[in-house]
């Protein structure tokens, strides 16, 4: 994309709202704006970041076995009633009236309709077990939403709802998405601890939930270094091996991990090398049996004929909340560092000096190669001004064209992470990028 | 996908509640599920059709210079009063109040939100034009919902908003999309008609929508041959060519083209080559001038420092109505006839007697290849209900391998429009689908 026609409005001031790193560095870099307390619209950059890490997250399902749908946003509350949970949720669930003056609801989480779903769609034991998942709108009416993207009302999430035969079934499903998640979060750049967690309103009897680690994180952590060695995209754990899942739930859940709340200093005691940090919440996953299944009427012909109630598990991923994760976990002084697999544009191309035919004639020619990759700053202002929009941006590369260097056919290139530079031939900058 | 593993319930029976074809074809080829009145779950094979039609609906914008963003579903009430509209809109807005009482509403279109958004964002006229579009779920409550996706209330929609420095830069915009959008209709395999249209509630001075010809359309349209004779694609009309946009428009609209409420049998008789058909609204697109910019206060600095007000138009397709109004173009007596580039597989893998070697290995062989755009239909069931299945959901081809060929490396290829089958050896298939 083309800057000077681009929709990509930086900021040159901090927005007096935002108090943490990445409300701030998403207004200033154009990511998104505010449209209603807690409810924001994705710009451009913050549109192409979040449909990168969809695609991740997506990938990630995929693999594990998990199939795509999508339930609608708006929901009856009738199918809430059948759960019990249309009371027991409480402000927090924006509750709507139709022109028919029916209730419904903007959806906070989908169990009641999956399992709704199911029960009108699958008849038998032998269809199981199956995991459906959908990327969509959910909404939360935050009494005091903040922190930007972190904590919205109206915000995108990835929810897997998974249906098995018995206990044992249920745990493998409950295996194959921990290990999804894994590979999701190391994909996105992220150091990701699985944590025995509380099951809260979602109900049930197993719950972990996934604290990426961030200077500034929410809350503070405690985990065994043993963590930062396991790489669950090593090759050594399949998805179709019940012993890998086994063997890899088994490295995930014993070591030492806990966030403040939980923090048990007589055991920290014990551990090894012990690791401390903050960390942000950004999924949460759930086995938790019968609970919907039963009140909700989900009963298929079992083996025998006899009829059997399906063993449940949700696992949610916040996708929005991952953007601003993600720049709390990476960024500097300057702005954000996105890592290579969601950063909006592998590089930016600055052209230093537009109107100097050797400068022109070497953006022109980057461009018309790479230009679905790249965000050309072709805008006539200063140096200076190009330098900081692109290092607050924070794309992973900057391609510098002067008009010293470009004479020469030679471009400036830059790591934001690391900040190295080196001048190279056009040819090697671009061989280099690739 | 393996049929016996993958979440795809067709059904025998016709349901009693569907009126129209696509709507019974939908609910029994196991694409979609109502979840409340006018409101549908997509299961996997209509979430798959429908990205494909996104992705496409994407490309076409994307090459027409627009910019994708995402505006979020829900709205506040005080963006409408600005232009006035949140009075003029009638029931069919779904009006929501927050846990603070504040009144918002369910976005049945975007215009206040976008001109808001970009009153905030740019400042010069230099930065004109613009076109920003974005892909979501919108809400309209429908009295009464009918025709499954065709009518629904909860709908995805593209809607795309240009921003330009006066008419003649608003113009420019307009034929854009009209080309992006006869382009996108060609590739979804559809015969797209513009005809001039009422602005209705958008308002403004000029309008077109864009009809698509199927036999159980909703009304009678009436146009000249002349427009089979126009392929947006040719080449022959650059997105980056005025002369290219004027001449396109041109072609476009004049020839004879009305639908019954505005046939004006008078003219119709000057018509040389006459065509007669029915036809389903798939999109529409207005220019409204300064209708919202002016009262939400977008005004940018002119040349010469004078104030400017941006002219606007906008752009709709309705993307989740295209899946009703493609099956109703393409279809028989058994199902749906996908074209190729929405079909959700590519092709059905019939394994007429899994458990036989030679079937099971040649099955495996070619799944193992091409797994991702296959749906291996492995279950145990007879032939006949494989290929009812089949020509149901409407694969553009089946691979049918049955024991007889399989010993000798042997399987049948159908293409489900034509209805030809040949039988060949299995490299040659591949090599035919590919």
């Amino acid at each position: 994309m083309r800057l000077s026609r681009g929709f990509v409005p930086t900021l040159k001031e901090t927005p007096t709202e935002a108090q943490i790193a990445s409300h701030r560095l998403m207004l200033r870099a154009g990511l998104v704006r505010q449209t209603s307390a807690g409810i924001y619209a994705w710009l451009p950059a913050g549109w192409r970041v979040l449909q990168n890490i969809t695609r991740i997250v997506r990938e990630e399902q995929d693999a594990a076995g998990a199939q795509e749908i999508l339930m609608p946003t708006i929901q009856s509350a009738d199918l809430w009633r059948l759960s019990g949970r249309y009371d027991a949720y409480g402000p927090e669930m924006l509750r709507i009236r139709d022109r028919h003056d029916r209730e419904m609801l903007y959806g906070p989480t989908n169990e009641e309709m999956i399992t709704d779903i199911f029960r009108q769609s699958v008849k038998s034991y032998r269809e199981l077990p199956q995991n459906l998942y959908h990327i969509q709108w959910k909404f939360r009416d935050e009494v005091r939403p903040r922190f930007g993207v972190m904590r919205g009302r109206e915000f995108l999430m990835k929810d897997a709802y998974s249906f098995a035969a018995d206990y044992d079934g249920a745990v493998i499903e409950y295996r194959k998405m921990m290990l999804a998640y894994m590979r999701t979060f190391q994909r996105l750049g992220l150091k990701a601890i699985p944590m025995r967690a509380d099951t809260g309103p979602i109900g049930g009897n197993l719950s972990h939930e996934f604290i990426i680690l961030a200077p500034t994180g929410e809350s503070q952590v405690y985990y065994d270094a043993a963590f930062e060695r396991i790489d669950p995209a090593s090759g050594e754990f399949s998805f179709d091996s019940e012993s890998d899942l086994a063997r890899f739930y088994e490295r995930l859940t014993t070591p030492y991990a806990a966030t403040d709340e939980e923090h048990d200093p007589a055991v920290w005691e014990g551990v090894a090398e012990k690791r401390e940090g903050r960390g942000i919440e950004v999924g949460h996953i759930f086995y938790f049996g019968t609970k919907y299944s039963e009140p909700m009427g989900l009963t298929l012909a079992g083996p025998d004929g006899r009829p059997l109630v399906p063993h449940m598990g949700s696992y949610g991923i916040g996708v929005s909340r991952l953007v601003g994760a993600i720049i709390e976990a990476s960024h500097d002084e300057a702005g954000i560092i996105w890592p290579d697999s969601v950063a909006p544009w592998k590089a930016a191309l600055l052209n230093l000096k537009p109107g100097d035919s050797a400068c022109d004639a070497i953006c022109m020619e980057i461009y018309a190669r790479h230009g679905g990759d790249l965000l050309y700053d072709d805008r006539e202002d200063r140096a200076g001004v190009k330098f900081a929009d692109a290092d607050l941006m924070g794309h992973p590369w900057q391609i510098v064209v002067g008009p010293r260097g470009a004479t020469n056919g030679r471009v400036e290139l830059k790591r934001r992470a690391s900040g190295e530079r080196v001048e190279l031939t056009l040819a090697d900058a671009l061989a280099r990028i690739a």
